[in-house]
């Protein structure tokens, strides 16, 4: 049927099941939902031994079998050394049919592709993707039932309702104890946090803490504690926290993109944002580091505090907590290595957050909800503000969902920063996105250099920018700029395979991906 | 029929339900177990509104009922308000047969003996009890469902597993933002931690803060998180910490129980427990006290740290961290100001533990596990070791069972320290205890100023202590002495009915109490 973000999806999908379709984006907030019942498959008895001599060991004890379900975290990101070490261990078991819960994968997983393609996993679902093998060779229809893609949110809320159980969670843990209290501050592999694990370790059968640090008892601080914890298995690196950073972690100098950022800043402003008590949540990247340059910029000047940063930490943010430009940060995960140093001074502003904390719509209130400025990022929008973060223009995946969906509902405002025209003469704005991943409905300004196109359902926003001065324009008119410049248009082919599933942070399907024939 | 403490206790009990039977304190361990299904009544709207101003405004907004199973934490012990506050609101909107559902009830709580006899509260369960109105209306015969009485990890394993399903869990928050981010340690009414309210905040149906401090977003610790609770409710005041303190929290002066309190530090030692890493609990009695005393005289004498203290948390521990003898302090509730102090002083050693992780036994490792050496309370003991912490020799419920069960089981070694002649000529050891709380099979020592008694199932204590000039005696011998010396034998008359229900840990019936008549 067509949903309410105008996608044609089935009511049934191979290898997926029954379709809940999406209804809207804030359809399914404030119902009654359910938490999965968990089983521990087996309580300590006393004087258990937890430890366990290398990855052999652990997977000797541990029930394997074809079809579980195994997860892992990615706060080590593309320095991540266990989900490999883990997955090549049970594919030379033989195991097959497995479903990889990974909440992220990056380069340094591009092994795993040979076990897509001998069929020792038929599944992943994430919410964190980097393009290369693994991507490839699932938009390329290798994947024999297709990547289920969530936000952050998405997948807590999956884990806590039951929607994804996992047989056994594998931790990459800094530092543990022979308990299994685990942290990810400490260690030779600090890498900050482990947010994401926490709803893992809750409701896995199973919970293995991979570690190369084990310390004495009690290991401080404890992030997830010892009750949680099956086993505690030593190898010899988990990691290498270098692989934490992943591009561009600098302020950009292009012009161009200053401008953007810039024009993003008096666009807060005028609408009212820059005030005491304000929140905001910004990634990484060049631009988005200079719009928090420029936000900082105004906050000194009006001499105002904020309440908090959130989402993924970075330098940045932590200097803002440092100057008392913010009360607290918020933490998912760490972007740089400074915010992992931070962390592991223990300011007790700043706070870690769950993921299900962080995102998941299903609770009492996540941190999103709270959150007054998003700065979203984003590969296409279209002219009803449908934001594509899965796909490049070409149909390939290129990522999961992250925190996009999430904070683009929670947000008082959510703003899409781009240069109109990108790489190769593309342009960010199209009819109609290749996928849908964030709805229009949540999606509320997009700012280009070219000029700065606000959702027409927010009469507010539009009414406080009335004789601003600021370069207002139609997402319909910067789409018609980018085609007076020729921008490029692809057209892919696609098959007939579904291979991506695109669930809303509310576990509806909001769009499909289909195979790339060519 | 008769269970595994030589209990004969009915397969049914009128208000309570079918019997599981105790089995043994290690019959249930390492199973297979459930933690509960939970449901969000709602999840969170956009810019909801959770802030009430006062009960009655929030007793609007719940789904109040006949028959409702309601919670409270106890960490203001004798100086809590906020259970009383609801329960007269409660009362008075006419509301009968309530379940009241909490962690601990001390003489404060006396004005709710009245709603028990006209049928508002028709049961009560809980793990802490101070003898007073409440449980003397209940040893009579006046409520109408016996009383549940659990130990600290009994009553955790029982809202983790639904065996306590919580439809509203009212939270006395000494600091609470906005949005329901809670901590026990800021605020006036500063109790600490809130470690009891834990498994409530993450399974009861409505979660309601009750606070007289409400700071700016976020606040900071956040010990309970806003994605667990539903309102916060303010109020002019929620206790006094005053009434924290209970008892003697003095080291006593008293020589015969200075003596006994060597004795137990010379035991501890003979059997091997003074050592590097070695960790241990005791109440904030005088006896408890002098006899950490003493053991912090040994471990200075040998010159070696320990790896925790756990349990209730008082300033003589604290000062054992802040000199380095202890690496870590496990807090699951605060004794005295000095560690309600300390704690908000962020000491990352000061861990906060959730009742859950201190001794659930359904679970993957509870710290009590981890404990070496257990000094333990208890009115009377009998030859077969076993313990009664909850009834008088009168008969009359003067306590919950505490950490009792759940420490004696998990530690390595579990002491009774006491005067063999107790006032008015009782004497501590009795043929048959009025009620087995914490069954013989995990008592391991009785130590008294007439001599010490080691469990015979411990015959590796009993090789270690042999030549050491202790003076061993036999439980028996115990016993026999104080008939010698004229110990008073009561003789309570009981009638049929049962008005309590002792649950072992793991949630087995090991006793009944029953209606005292004269």
């Amino acid at each position: 049927m067509m949903n309410a973000a105008n996608r044609e999806i089935p009511d049934y999908i191979e290898g997926y099941g029954l379709v809940s379709h999406y209804a809207g984006a804030f359809a399914n907030i404030g119902k009654k939902n359910k938490r999965s019942e968990v089983n521990i498959e087996k309580s300590a008895c006393l004087n258990e031994d937890k430890i366990c001599q290398g990855i052999e060991e652990v997977l000797d004890r541990l029930p394997l079998r074809n079809g579980m379900t195994v997860s892992f975290h990615h706060h080590l990101r593309n320095g991540d050394y266990v989900t490999n070490m883990v997955m090549l261990a049970i594919a030379k078991r033989g195991f097959k049919d497995i479903h990889l819960a990974a909440s992220g994968l990056f380069a340094c997983h591009d092994p795993l592709a040979d076990l897509i393609e001998d069929e020792t996993i038929t599944q992943i679902s994430t919410n964190t993707f980097s393009p290369g093998a693994i991507t490839k060779a699932i938009s390329t229809g290798k994947m024999k039932k297709p990547v289920i893609l969530r936000s952050h949110g998405g997948r807590a809320r999956a884990v806590e309702n039951g929607e994804l159980h996992i047989d056994i969670a594998f931790i990459a843990a800094p530092s543990s104890d022979r308990m299994g209290n685990l942290n990810g501050s400490c260690g030779e592999a600090a890498c900050g946090c482990l947010s994401y694990a926490y709803e893992d370790a809750k409701h896995a059968d199973y919970v293995v803490a991979v570690t190369d640090n084990l310390v004495s008892y009690p290991n401080i601080p404890v992030e997830i504690s010892q009750n949680y914890v099956d086993y505690v298995v030593k190898v010899e690196s988990i990691g290498d926290p270098a692989g934490i950073v992943s591009g561009a972690t600098k302020v950009t100098t292009d012009p161009v993109q200053l401008h953007v950022a810039q024009r993003i800043a008096d666009l807060i402003d005028a609408c009212g944002f820059i005030k005491e008590d304000m929140s905001f949540q910004t990634g990484a990247g060049g631009i988005s580091l200079a719009v928090a340059e420029k936000i900082r910029d105004k906050m000194e000047k009006k001499k105002i505090q904020g309440s908090f940063g959130s989402g993924g930490i970075h330098s940045f943010f932590v200097k803002m907590l440092e100057d008392n430009l913010l009360k607290a940060l918020w933490n998912v995960q760490c972007f740089d290595l400074e915010a992992v140093n931070h962390l592991k001074k223990q300011d007790p502003r700043h706070l870690i957050m769950s993921a299900s904390l962080y995102g998941n719509m299903e609770n009492k209130g996540c941190i999103v909800n709270n959150l007054d400025i998003m700065i979203l990022g984003g590969f296409e929008i279209d002219t009803s503000f449908n934001l594509n973060v899965n796909t490049g223009s070409n149909g390939f995946i290129l990522n999961a969902s992250g925190g996009n969906e999430d904070c683009a509902a929670g947000s008082k405002i959510s703003i899409v920063a781009s240069n109109l025209m990108k790489k190769g003469n593309r342009c960010i704005v199209k009819k109609e996105v290749v996928t849908v991943t964030t709805p229009g409905e949540t999606v509320d300004c997009l700012v280009t250099d070219r000029g700065i196109a606000v959702n027409p359902r927010r009469k507010d926003l539009l009414e406080k920018l009335e004789g601003t001065g600021l370069p207002l324009v139609s997402a319909q008119e910067l789409y018609q700029m980018g085609q007076d410049e020729g921008a490029v248009c692809e057209s892919p082919v696609y098959g007939e395979k579904i291979v991506g599933v695109v669930e809303y942070r509310d576990g509806t399907v909001i769009d499909v991906i289909r195979q790339v024939i060519q």
